[in-house]
């Protein structure tokens, strides 16, 4: 407790932030106040225009502004291949590559049973009604590019399940060495996955 | 970049937090929009509302939302002792022992020459001026409360050097064997001092 309740309350505000503890809070509480108040009301001013603004894409799912994001309306995509992600920020990873040129669907999330994250949390159901359109919104083939963690798998294995009733290519991106690696200090799981995968 | 503008300038304006860089502020905008927008509207109103509220107390120069904080008002304390630290973190580090009821005076900051914090930076001109003040708002001991660290070390000398014309006592906290701990694993500095200062 400080001297100040608007204090005590922006220290109680910057809690309900991710990764963020009563520590932090406080530090960031005192160097906005002290040495930062452009900051704390530029921040304050990005919070509402993004609550305001930021809605889901209605075909990818993905953070957009406008009712079909960009990249959905981009005509010179191949809207033959659906790339699955976990998040915008994955999306983003994948759109940095240059190598796909196809569209995403975001599921915002991933399944994970023990963090009460089940399948009416993440967006399985759109993703079902999304493949199932008719033509010309086929969907050839979709890449499942969720992450390469227990939840992920999960999550990937979920969706192959789901989508087997229709008539649609499933892949998964392929598990291997990272680039740059040595073979000594890569772990073995992944080794294995790169020997039995290998072209 | 993202879909939507006003994402990516929430997330520009996380990372002025100190302590976030952009993956930090992208996982806390995501978690926002996706999952507690309540809370970014609540650390919206709590920014501006501490922006708007929050000043320096005329005396002690701690973070108040009055003119004069109410620890400084408190008639119980007592007047005499001055206890100097460096943020509002410090004196609240301080309060919460219950052992000191005299006044507070805080720095908000401590000099460091090579994060280029000078003297002119941190209040020490406000500091003397309020140790110069006559009777009845004498000070009778000024107790350097700054942290152990080699700034707060520095901060101290340099505020005794600033003191030595004003007739007042000034002290520091002990150093010495933090209590709970084993010899065998303090460093031999504090164990050094607190042989020195044995009583």
């Amino acid at each position: 407790m400080s001297q100040a309740q608007s204090l005590d309350a922006l220290v109680r505000a910057l809690q309900r932030l991710p990764g963020v503890g009563v520590k932090s809070a406080s530090r960031m509480a005192f160097h906005l106040l002290q040495h930062d108040r452009d900051a704390a009301l530029q921040l304050a001013q990005a919070l509402q225009q993004a609550v305001q603004g930021v809605r889901h894409c209605a075909l990818c799912n993905t953070f957009t502004e406008d009712e079909i994001c960009p990249t959905c309306l981009d005509p010179q995509r191949d809207a033959g291949q659906l790339c699955v992600v976990e998040t915008p920020a994955d999306q983003a990873a994948l759109e940095r590559t240059g190598a796909y040129r196809g569209l995403y669907f975001v599921l915002m999330g991933r399944l994970s049973p023990l963090d009460g994250v089940g399948a009416h949390d993440i967006a399985l159901r759109r993703l079902f009604e999304r493949v199932a359109q008719p033509p010309p919104h086929e969907v050839r083939e979709l890449i499942l590019a969720t992450n390469f963690t227990a939840e992920g798998e999960a999550t990937a294995h979920v969706i192959t399940q789901l989508l087997k009733t229709l008539q649609v290519k499933v892949t998964r991106l392929a598990r291997g060495v990272p680039i740059g690696s040595e073979l000594e200090y890569v772990d073995l799981g992944t080794i294995a996955h790169a020997l039995a995968d290998r072209r």
